[in-house]
């Protein structure tokens, strides 16, 4: 990380477009309804609002209707796994979180509101946001460091009957789910003949491990810092354990690059490097998703030389494997029928139709769309939506 | 506490205009910087976002300048004492907190995030506020009930670097004072010259108790559902008894209206009534302040037949004593110095600037300005933001 000196003033932090453009906040709040006079205030305020209190006090399920609440998203973060950065802490979290709610709001109309908490004990981020839950429709965790955020979720998703998601895990699994499906396509396979390989075993790469197993890909071989996981390695973490027991059914041990001969998929979540020989010995035709930022594993001009689809987490190169295309979709389409969660189901679906948005446009370099592509939230609202309705979910 | 059936539709409950109003709630988030393409997201979100991250990491105060937090309170309620409804839990409580938030942005410009939480210990409300400050530029205490609304306060305010506030106390003693003030000038009376009675020892009566001791009234007697608080009188709370030997010069016992008799100043904070014959009994040119909302302890037109100065806590009346004249500027204006605290001698220099907005036009029906007089809140924030340099406490 790059070192502020403390004597540098605002105004030569300003010269850098990112900084003057953070200059005081991206977001605001703002009031939906007139308050102009005292008749106005006196609905908006006492004596009027003593009436809307009352009512939802006998009719808990009233405060979606006559609140805001149905409609807010808590997007909370212990600031322990930003970005690239790590551990920061919650206050300097605070500008990614602030973007996370600008891109809630600018891709589906969700209201969210960044909440960076000072605790990471699990114990303790799980009893907050429980505790938090009466205010917000849902809560979209965020940069909560592996393994302490899987057992957040689970928990957090036992406790409470409002949408939890980690955007970090299924955000990005949904989005590799809908671009792995267009580059089968592309490539005239489907899913079950595919092996893939995936460097990392954090928040995203557990979750892309599981939304691909639960999508019935072929096999899968999982890698951390210290290689291949497998059954009977030393030192896994339950969840490690878990992915050496339903992963990986060749028993191969070492390294990524070793397990990349002959793979047809190498989805990369590490922030490790990959040579262009372990992707040249690739299957025909095969699939690079090199997604750390901002330096992808391997860079795609040369995975280029020999994949034929590659795609990357960066907007600079063909298709940017990007969480915008999911989660704000995901937590409308949840909000509009108040889901009590989002299901397998639901991350499954919202991945299909993402994938369908590329249609018949299907090319090596489209196999996404682009965070921009106004049909995008859309499709994934109707099908999260539709999902949450078959899986019993649904609570309108 | 009116019972709404649950077969009620909700078209049904929109034939109330409040009910109409609230439908959706009453607040939405908002971004303050474009987000046209993919330009804009490198800046407002990765790759760009992390700059701004790293720097606060490096520089933590840079939070203030590069995120929303330095402009952002925490509307925060348990929902134990929500207006004259008790306690109806967060759910219920979530129209007024976002009321409050509306009136904040309305009044001077301050986002505020309304936070109903589901628990009611101190300890464990005192720990979730902590948990939430890196993400709030202040704290407002809403409708938490006596006297653990003085426990949790006292806690937060020694626990944190940001201005921590229970309006229900200090914002009612802000506007009580400043009425109090020209209603003494009105008729020629310093504060040290009145005897006082209030009734009430909840939140707001223990804080308007203390402003006014602090402004240096003559003599103040308090009542509690149980009569005068005296010296030696038995079960009373911490709180409680340290009014009990701040107050009550005299050791009066017995009714509120038994003290009122050659009182100077009637203060009604309770739920309770007084007698028109009780008013009859105070000094000359009384004055009258019957605040319980929506019925006042004394009917104003009754308290006018004896008083020379009524307030009550309507719009429909003169005089009315409205938080929302107080706790907008008061926060404004310690969020714009920074201010770390909020200290009493900010909460009087607010109280005399609300009541110097009334000059000469000072009348018996005019010793507080109105709630949309647009000189209340430049003159509050004014006020504030120089008695926090005055009293070191602000930070820039």
């Amino acid at each position: 990380m790059a070192v502020t000196p403390s004597s540098i003033s605002l105004e030569s932090l300003d010269l850098d477009p990112a900084f003057a453009l953070h200059r005081g906040g991206k977001l605001e709040i703002r009031s939906t309804v007139p308050v102009r006079d005292a008749g106005d205030l006196a609905l908006a305020y006492t004596p009027g609002v003593a009436k809307v209190c009352s009512a939802i006090a006998d009719q808990p399920e009233l405060v979606n209707d006559y609140t805001w609440v149905s409609n807010v998203v808590a997007v909370v973060s212990d600031g322990t796994a930003v970005l690239g950065l790590g551990d920061i802490g919650p206050a300097a979290a605070m500008p990614v979180m602030e973007g996370k709610a600008l891109l809630f709001k600018q891709f589906a109309g969700v209201d969210a509101v960044p909440i960076c908490i000072d605790c990471t004990g699990v114990d303790e981020i799980v009893e907050t946001v429980a505790r938090l839950a009466p205010s917000f429709g849902g809560v979209n965790l965020e940069d909560i460091s592996a393994p302490r955020c899987f057992e957040v979720e689970d928990r957090l998703r036992d406790l409470l009957d409002i949408p939890v998601f980690h955007d970090d895990q299924h955000g990005t699994a949904i989005v590799v789910l809908a671009a792995l499906k267009n580059a089968a396509r592309l490539t005239g396979r489907s899913l079950g003949d595919l092996r893939a390989v995936v460097a990392g075993a954090g928040a995203s790469g557990v979750a892309v491990s599981r939304i691909l197993l639960n999508a019935g890909i072929g096999d899968i071989a999982v890698a951390d810092s210290k290689g291949l996981i497998h059954e009977g390695r030393d030192g896994l973490n339950p969840f490690k354990e878990a992915l050496a027991r339903d992963t990986n059914r060749a028993g191969l041990r070492g390294s990524t690059e070793s397990a990349l001969a002959g793979a047809d998929v190498f989805v990369g979540l590490s922030g490790s490097t990959v040579s262009e020989e372990a992707i040249a010995s690739m299957a025909q035709g095969s699939i690079v998703f090199a997604l750390s930022n901002p330096t992808p594993e391997v860079h795609p001009e040369i995975a280029r030389k020999h994949a034929q689809v590659v795609a990357t987490g960066r907007s600079d190169f063909p298709n940017q494997i990007n969480n915008v295309l999911a989660f704000p979709g995901v937590f409308r389409g949840a909000l509009d029928v108040r889901a009590s969660t989002i299901t397998e189901n639901m991350k499954v679906a919202a991945a299909e139709a993402l994938a369908s948005v590329v249609g018949d446009d299907l090319s090596a370099d489209y196999v996404i769309p682009s965070a921009f592509d106004e049909r995008v939230a859309p499709a994934v609202i109707a099908a999260v939506a539709a999902q949450a309705r078959a899986d019993g979910v649904a609570r309108q």
